[in-house]
């Protein structure tokens, strides 16, 4: 097999981790469930199959100083800082740029660094899978998540029927994709959950370096044409200053919708390894152990009476009595209280904060 | 009428307001209700019947400096500072014995620096009652409370079937006294309510400082003993030396314990003025004001589809999401949280805190 390179994207600016995210501490830098920082078990995940010069970061200004402090080993220079976040399409194209040109038949997995996955193990089975169909194929690759619930917070992505010769590695859960699909409503997830050929877009992929740049030039040829210049411009002093212009005119766009959608040689490996994209407090309660009453805490916390909470003390001291189903996140300078099963709206108060302009408090 | 001196007892360490009470900066202190600290406000509503130079502060060490911040119209000779705490006795003995030198035939009335009381007006109209009826009989006088329910953390007092020619002010609401009970079961608290002769204690006392103590020299010889040097030491440099040594050999005991219910010539007036002795979170939650959602909020506060909850955000940015019916008191190193109705629990909270020797939240 090729030298496999693995492309972590951190460039998020998530609020829904408010008040322990903000704006320069996003959450994929928070220890949020077990130890480690999300971004630190992501890398470390690959660290099996992927060399740490073959690992990069794309990350933006703000954040690359906490990048380099939480992965030290990684090579400054695998720190791809992008000027502007400009969703997940660029910031492909832009790593992908950066390995064909170290190994022009490089494999590549691109994975969020905020995700969870608890049986690695079975992660990197189902991974050596897909890489072996994207190199085998030249085909573009994705990880899709065996549904569990109706969740309408994921994309879906809808497999195709098909016969086994086309596609010899199907009884291994290789399937061919029909469409991919935005976060449906409740009434279409549901559907999609019953009709069994739907799995959650685990926004995880495989595919080689010159593959995906084939397929954004042709299917996003103006993110391919300030692609170019910068290939051209990479290792040479004249680099930020080319990718600065280039990323100005570069549009915002994801590779599901740019690429995926539109490809013809794609694929998804159904996989079952404990997969959460930790998208809320809520589903950091559901993924935490408890104590006997039921309640997780962390720091220095005083229960009576108290059952079924989650509690993250901070630096504080915490008293909770006679209270249920509670999420209590204690920082520095802001508190959160929120009745458990209500966590979505904490990106409610984030807008809220930012329309009110309390810029300290994002 | 004689010359009225008042007598504000500061020196408390009450625990039922953690985390915004501390041992340094006791509930006395707080602005816990409307604008003013409950000290404050206590000197304040003596103000038209008492001068400045005749109110007197009992306090201790370690809070002297923040009633000065507070009152600082009061010479700093009537802050009266004890050694340590020992009750209300002693306390009322040693400002008693101040009272006295100053002028021989003074009134004095006694009140806690913690309660509330909304209809000032009205109190000063049955304080004036009660200094009549100490004058005029030499006697203890109580104000004592029309009870609305069987409260079980009041003591109360029990008024006397008498003939009105024994009592000519009776028909005003002043009584003689029958008994004083402790804080009594609920069952109890229920039986003195029906009975329509029990009254609520409110700890505040009105007679001529000659009185008191020729009462104490009658029911509390041992405390009377160490007042003799005491009262000799006043105005000279060993008054602190005779003070310390006095305060060593003091038993705690209270007036209502100690003297009240021994004395022969105690008379209680009914009174009816907004009386609240504050003594929990929940007491402060029913004397507040609230939004139309039933919030009380104070500082920075977002809610979301929350109800009926009482927020003091500190220095603090709180969010609260999807909560009811609680109370939500966030300090600079503490926070608590608790349900309405369950806010007597904060005392155990800090005793627990006690044990544990976590001083700093103390």
């Amino acid at each position: 097999m090729s030298q496999i390179s693995a492309v972590i994207m951190a460039g998020g600016v998530g609020t829904r981790f408010w008040p322990r995210s903000r704006r320069r501490f996003p959450k994929q830098f928070l220890e949020i469930v077990g130890s480690g920082s999300l971004l630190e078990n992501t890398i470390a995940r690959f660290a099996p199959l992927v060399d740490a010069r073959n690992t990069f970061v794309v990350t933006d200004k703000m954040q690359s100083d906490i990048v380099n402090q939480q992965a030290p080993f990684i090579p400054p220079e695998n720190i791809l800082v992008e000027p502007f976040g400009r969703n997940t399409a660029p910031c492909i194209g832009l790593a992908a740029s950066w390995i064909r040109r170290l190994d022009p038949d490089a494999l590549m997995v691109v994975s969020p660094a905020d995700h969870i996955i608890r049986n690695n193990e079975e992660f990197l089975r189902i991974l050596r899978l897909a890489l072996q169909v994207a190199e085998e194929r030249d085909a573009l690759v994705t990880i899709g998540i065996n549904p569990t619930h109706p969740a309408t917070g994921y994309g879906y992505i809808q497999t195709m029927e098909e016969e086994l010769d086309r596609n010899p590695h199907r009884a291994e859960g290789v399937y061919r994709v029909k469409t991919f699909a935005e976060k449906p409503t409740l009434e279409t997830a549901e559907r999609f959950v019953q009709s069994g050929d739907f799995l959650w877009n685990s926004g995880i992929f495989v595919w080689k370096a010159s593959t995906i740049l084939k397929e954004i030039e042709l299917h996003l040829p103006d993110l391919h044409e300030q692609l170019v210049p910068l290939q051209g411009s990479i290792g040479s002093p004249t680099y930020p200053q080319v990718l600065e212009q280039a990323y100005g005119l570069i549009r915002s766009i994801s590779i599901d919708y740019g690429v995926m959608e539109k490809a013809g040689n794609v694929f998804v490996v159904k996989g079952d390894f404990g997969w959460s994209d930790v998208g809320s407090w809520d589903e950091v309660v559901r993924l935490v152990p408890t104590d006997s009453e039921g309640n997780s805490l962390k720091g220095k916390v005083i229960i009576r009476n108290a059952s079924d909470n989650y509690i993250d003390a901070g630096n504080k001291l915490v008293a909770a009595i006679g209270v249920q189903d509670l999420i209590i996140i204690s920082t520095d300078d802001a508190l959160l209280i929120c009745k458990k099963g209500e966590s979505q709206e904490v990106k409610e108060v984030v807008d809220f904060i930012r329309r009110k302009q309390m810029n300290d408090y994002l």
